[in-house]
């Protein structure tokens, strides 16, 4: 079984985000979950839903505001051990490339 | 504190979910929330971030199925106590009027 | 054919963001959509998904503030015509009562 | 402008998914956008708002089935550019050190 799922936290606050984004960020570390965090949030993958959602809450609370907004999206596949690598890995086998197109945008000249 | 979240939990089935989201929306009450099912979730109230996760987990877990996708939103107002219902009034209050449209159409005659 | 969908736009504010979200509500009006504001986002509903599309991006644009933050979720039924008040009724129907507790709430006394 | 978003697009069956999610990745390759799958959604990047809806729509409609659920949460900044890649940077300032910890687990001995 694995649990996969995009974690966003976030405090309704005017300025910069990301000093509170990391406390969640950190606030992750205390839990048996793997964690990767992208410019839209946090994939996080489990191997229990408890332990998963037991994570997302303290991420939750480790940011402070009068106001805080967080996503919590879940696959979870519960007869099969799909990681969340893997996932990414069945869609390029389809695409026949990366599942990306950054890095060609990287090596193209800038628009006059 | 109120905490205001929307839960929709789903089985990933090619049949109709509705019997599966119906356990979903039974487990909620075992807890000190308010809920109210809509086409795309149930909205759910609670004073206490903690009970809102354990609910979000219960109902997440009392779906069957090999695959269950879950979104939690939620919108948690630690400073001020704004009710569920009092966050669409302050919409309505701006709009001049109920903030739907439905009740219009029901009386417009079926275009021929 | 019937999409339905939640679609939920705030402005980055630590104000009341109502008077955006009324905006954003009003927006609307200007396409063949059904809608209803609940809680945490307004439910729409189209027979054709450009027109659900076109509606959120004028919703999301009516909203005026330095950072926007929106979320849509589509639940696109191709091959069947169920209204979104039918996804509600459906989950009733396993329940065999109202799903939410809401007004049994109301009744109850204040806790002493 | 920097306008980021994560789009996540599933038809709703019962085997593998992965081979109409690279549909809607490829969908994405006609539009001035940026974008990078991870195994949650596809982080996508664009300079406007209307190129992001349109690119939404594209994948949207590429993915084949009786009901498709897609899930679309921008986060619209309209006075700065911050990149994508700076919003993940900026968070890891703050924590001092890469934000995730695959790497560290993958060094790790398999528990006996």
């Amino acid at each position: 079984m694995t649990v996969i799922a995009l974690l966003s936290v976030a405090p309704v606050i005017e300025g910069s985000m990301s000093g509170e984004v990391a406390k969640a960020v950190d606030a992750l570390e205390a839990y048996d979950v793997e964690y990767e965090t992208n410019p839209m949030g946090t994939v996080i993958e489990a191997n229990d839903i408890g332990e998963l959602f037991a994570a997302a809450q303290a991420a939750h609370e480790a940011v402070d505001g009068d106001r805080v907004s967080t996503v919590l999206k879940i696959d979870d596949k519960r007869s099969r051990d799909v990681s969340a690598e893997q996932k990414v890995e069945a869609v390029e086998e389809h695409l026949g490339r990366p599942a990306t197109n950054r890095d060609e945008r990287e090596d193209e000249p800038e628009a006059e």
